[in-house]
Formats: structure tokens, sequence, C-alpha cells
């Protein structure tokens, strides 16, 4: 196992299999669905807070702070006073459109009864 | 949010989405390696146990476990003083080579230096 950092500067890279390395990053329940609302126009705090799925304050606050530490989302600012910000894909987080379009097949394929 | 089980009665669903619902079963650090591992030929416990990123007994043994509930992964003893098991995917699970191609490509392109 190396003991290399990865571009994230998350964690210790478990291995050199990109596998690994990706599910260090998006290996987990919420990235990917914050990664889905990007795609689908959702730009503020407000707009991810209120998914169905309910996610709680602090990890979205988390997730789209690795996201962008890791060079997958950016953000700009809309209002200074309090300071908000908008948030966006770049092509790195883009790029991760066939991972999701791959999940989002698989289990439109074996969940049954599913209505989007 | 809906109040139904899962197939694999794993989790109440999150929602609908077919990525949220996939990712109840599959997002975490560890599921998609041992799957990976199974693509790749390993078959019983010792051999997931010493692949690179080191991963933990009871980790293992929790991960199997759900894979088999949720009917991605299906075992057959291969001896029975002890009882030991040799794992394989089933069609279902198989079926997941596509979000796996996608996660290794998306890791080949952004993690530098990889050697695998």
């Amino acid at each position: 196992m190396t003991r290399e950092t990865n571009p994230a500067g998350l964690a210790e890279r478990r291995s050199d299999c990109p596998i690994a390395c990706s599910l260090d990053l998006i290996g987990d329940r919420w990235t990917l669905l914050i990664v889905r609302g990007l795609f689908r126009g959702k730009r503020r705090f407000s707009e991810f807070l209120a998914s169905a799925e309910g996610i709680k304050t602090n990890i979205l606050t988390e997730r789209l702070k690795r996201l962008e530490e890791a060079g997958l989302v950016e953000r700009s600012p809309y209002q200074k006073h309090p300071p908000r910000y908008d948030y966006h894909l770049t092509s790195r987080g883009r790029d991760l459109s066939p991972v999701l379009t791959a999940i989002y097949g698989w289990g439109r394929a074996y969940f049954p009864n599913l209505t989007s």
C-alpha cells in the first residue's frame, strides 16, 4: 500500500487501483447524490438540502468542501452579506457523468417500483 | 420519502431515485472493491483479505453477507469441516460491470501516477 496522499489530500491511498482511489473520494451514500443534483441544475445550498433524501446540513457542508478540494466542484459568491455561494461542476466533476449513468441504469433494472 | 424497504432489506429507501437506491447498497469504500475482486476471479475469503487495500475481516464478512442478501453474490461450500465457501457474482452482480468500468476510467484519468 502506498503512503502517498491522493490529490484531494483526503486520505492516504489504499492502493494504486483507480477504483480504490475513486471510492476514497466518491464511495459513500451522499457524494454522488450531490453530483447528481449539480447535473440537474441545482446550484445553491438550500436546493441540495431540499432533495428528497433529506441530506443533513453538516454532511452537505463537508461533502461540498471535499468536492471543492478535490477539484470536482467550484463555487462562486452570489451574495456578500451574509456570504452565499453558487456551486457548479468542473470538467473533472462533469466527467463523472458515465459513472452516474451506469449506476442509474443498474438501479432502474434492479430496484422495483421506482417512480423516477 | 417512502418507507418501503429495498430488496436487500438493508435500509429504508431514501427516495425513489435509482441512484440513491443503488448507493444504499454499493455506496461505500469497500463493496465495489469486493465486486472488483469477484470480476477478477477471486473466490475465497482469504483471497479478498489478501487484496492490496487491506480489508478487515469484519468488514469483508459484513459486505459479503449484504451482497448475498441483495442477490448480487452467491456462495457454495467447498469444504465441510470447518465450513468454507466459494463466492461468485450472480447476473445481477455481473451487471455492475459498466459501473466498475466507468469508475475505473474516471480514476485512471484523474489520479496521477497509478501503476495499475
